[in-house]
C-alpha cells in the first residue's frame, strides 16, 4: 500500500452554481423537472438564464462541494474536474484551494466555456437544477493522475461523470488504479435520473467489486434496484462494503455486512436543499479516513448536511470543524 | 419638461461584488482599510483574491444597487455603467435586467475585464472593500444618452463615478442635461475616502446649484464640511433641496428648507452591511419619486437598508415591495 497523500480525492464534473429563486409557476413555464439534475445545451441555458431573476455564483459541481467540505472538516483532499481558462473557471478554482484542496487539473485553453448549473430554488427549500456542462466534456482518462490516485484512502467519484462521454474513462481509470494500490473507492448514485440513465453500467460496477461505499438517497437506491425501499436496501447490503442511504428529513442509514445504523437528522431551518447529499458525503468519508465508528460517520455527514441547507448554495459557510467539535465529535 | 419615461435613472460603476469571510487579523495581514473602499489594480486585486477565503459573486456597484432596489419597489428605472463582453459583465447585466431595470449602455469589447469589487465582511459584520475598476475606466459621455437623462425624474449619481476620469465627464454631461430638461439630480457621497479625494469639486457641485438631493452617512457629511458631525449638518441645509443623512443603527435624518425628520432604523438581525447606504437610497428615491411626504421616504429607505444587512451581498433577496406593502407604505 502507497503511503498516503491523501485522505480523500474527489473527481467530478466543475460546475459554478448560478442561484436564484423562483416558484412552481416558473418550473412548469420553463418546463423545469422539479427536484432533478437535467442536462441542458448552450442555447437552453441562455434561455433559462434570460428567464431566471436575479442570481448569485457560488462553486458547486456535486464531488467538488463533497471534497471542499471534507477538507473543511480536516480531511487533507484534491479535486480532479475540467474548467475553462475563463473567469467562471478562474471562481471555480479559487474557492475549491481556498478551502485547502488541491486542485492542479489542466484547464481547458479553447473550447466550451465553464460549466454552470442554474439551479432554482422554490419557495419549499427543494432545489431544480439545470446543467450545462461545458469545459467538463473534455475531462478524460489522461487527467487523472496515477499517484494522486494511489496515495489517496479514497477516491470519490460522482455517477453525474458518466454523462460526458470522456469521463467515464476517467472514471474507470481512477477505480482500477485505486484498487490495484489496494485503496478504497466510494461512488454517490447522483439523481435518480442519472440511475435511470446508467442503471446497467453502475449494477455492473457495483456487482464487480469496484464500488466500497456507495452513496444514494431513497430515490436513487430505490431506481437502482427499480424496488421499493425496503427491498432496495436489503439488495444492497453485501454488494459493498458500506452503503450510506441518505433519507432527508429522516436522516440516514447506514449499512455494512455486520452493522447497521439508523442517524436523525440535524434540526435546521431549511433554507435551500442544494448540496445536502453532497455535504453529507463530506462528512461521512472524514469520519471513515479519520478511523471512526460508522454511526459516527454517519452523524457527522448529517451535521454538514444541516450546515449547507441552512443557507444559499451548496459550500459551507459556517466552519464545519467547530461544528462537529461543539457536538463533541 | 420631458415625458417621463423613468422614475430614476442611476450612472455608476458596473461591478461584480466577490464576498468572503475574513476576521480582522486578515483585514490587518493583507492591508486592507476597515469599512472604507480602496482603488487597487489588477495585480493587488489578484494578490488579495488569492488570499481571501472561498466566496460568492453577487452583482454589485453603489449606484446600480440602488437602481435595482428602486426597480424592487416598483420605481420605473435605468442604468448607466460599462461591463465587458466577459463572463462577469454578463452576470451584472443578468442581474440587472432581471430585477426590470433598463440597462442598455454598450459593453466594452476589449480592455480591462469587468469590475471587480473584493469584499470582506468581518465578525462584526463590516465590510471592507477593494475595488479593480476595469472596465469602468471605460465609461465616458457618449454613453450618457441625453433623452434618458432628460425623460427621467431623478438622475442618481456616486460619488465613486470621480475616480475614473472620463466618468467625471459622463457625470457632468448627466447633470447638465438634467437640469436642462427641469428634472432633478441626487448625488451620494458614496465614501468618506472618496470625499477626501474630491472635496473641493464635491463642493463646488453643491454649492453651484448641481445637486437637488444629496445622500450621505455621518463620516460622509461630516468629511465634506471637515467639521463635526452637527455643524456638517446646519452647513448643508439650504445648499441643496433635500438631504439625506443615514446614521447606521440611529436611522437617519431627512432636511429640506422646511422640514427635518428623523427616522429610526429598522430592528434587525445585522449580518453584513454591503449595500446598506445604496439600498436606503432605493428607497427614499422611490418615495420621492411616487410623490410621498419627506419622513414616509426615509422610512422606506430604513426598510429597504434593513432587508439587505439581514443577509450576504448588496442586492435585496427579498421582495421590497412586499416588505413596504406589510408596513402600510
Amino acid at each position: 500500500m502507497s503511503e498516503f497523500r491523501h485522505d480523500v480525492v474527489g473527481i467530478g464534473n466543475a460546475i459554478v452554481d448560478v442561484l436564484a429563486h423562483a416558484d412552481d409557476a416558473f418550473l412548469d413555464t420553463n418546463n423545469i423537472t422539479k427536484g432533478a439534475m437535467t442536462l441542458i445545451d448552450e442555447d437552453r441555458a441562455k434561455e433559462i438564464y434570460g428567464n431566471m431573476g436575479s442570481a448569485v455564483e457560488i462553486s458547486g459541481g456535486s464531488a467538488a462541494n463533497t471534497i471542499a467540505g471534507a477538507a473543511g472538516l480536516g480531511a487533507s483532499a484534491a479535486f480532479i474536474g475540467k474548467v475553462r481558462d475563463d473567469q467562471l473557471g478562474e471562481v471555480f478554482t479559487h474557492d475549491i484551494r481556498a478551502v485547502g484542496v488541491d486542485f492542479d487539473t489542466s484547464k481547458a485553453g479553447d473550447g466550451p466555456s465553464t460549466a454552470r448549473c442554474l439551479i432554482l430554488v422554490t419557495p419549499d427549500a427543494q432545489r431544480s437544477m439545470s446543467t450545462y456542462l461545458g469545459a467538463c466534456q473534455g475531462l478524460g482518462p489522461d487527467d487523472v493522475p496515477e499517484e494522486l490516485i494511489a496515495g489517496a484512502k479514497i477516491t470519490y467519484l460522482e455517477g453525474y461523470l458518466w454523462d460526458p462521454p470522456l469521463a467515464k474513462e476517467a472514471f474507470r481509470k481512477a477505480m482500477t488504479t485505486a484498487h490495484q494500490a489496494g485503496q478504497k473507492t466510494a461512488l454517490t448514485l447522483s439523481d435518480s435520473f442519472c440511475v435511470d440513465r446508467f442503471r446497467g453500467e453502475f449494477m455492473d460496477l457495483i456487482k464487480n467489486g469496484m464500488i466500497d461505499i456507495l452513496f444514494a438517497n431513497e430515490a436513487e437506491i430505490s431506481a437502482l434496484f427499480e424496488t421499493d425501499f425496503d427491498a432496495a436496501v436489503s439488495s444492497v447490503r453485501g454488494l459493498c462494503e458500506i452503503a450510506a442511504i441518505t433519507r432527508s428529513e429522516k436522516g440516514c442509514l447506514i449499512l455494512s455486512a455486520d452493522e447497521k445504523h439508523e442517524v436523525s437528522a440535524e434540526p435546521t431551518n431549511v433554507v435551500d436543499t442544494t448540496g445536502a447529499g453532497d455535504l453529507f458525503a463530506s462528512g461521512f468519508l472524514f469520519g471513515v479516513t479519520s478511523g471512526r465508528p460508522l454511526a459516527q460517520c454517519g452523524q457527522i455527514g448529517c451535521i454538514a448536511a444541516g450546515e449547507v441547507i441552512s443557507h444559499f448554495g451548496a459550500r459551507p459557510e459556517k466552519s464545519l470543524k467547530d461544528l462537529i467539535a461543539e457536538k463533541g465529535l
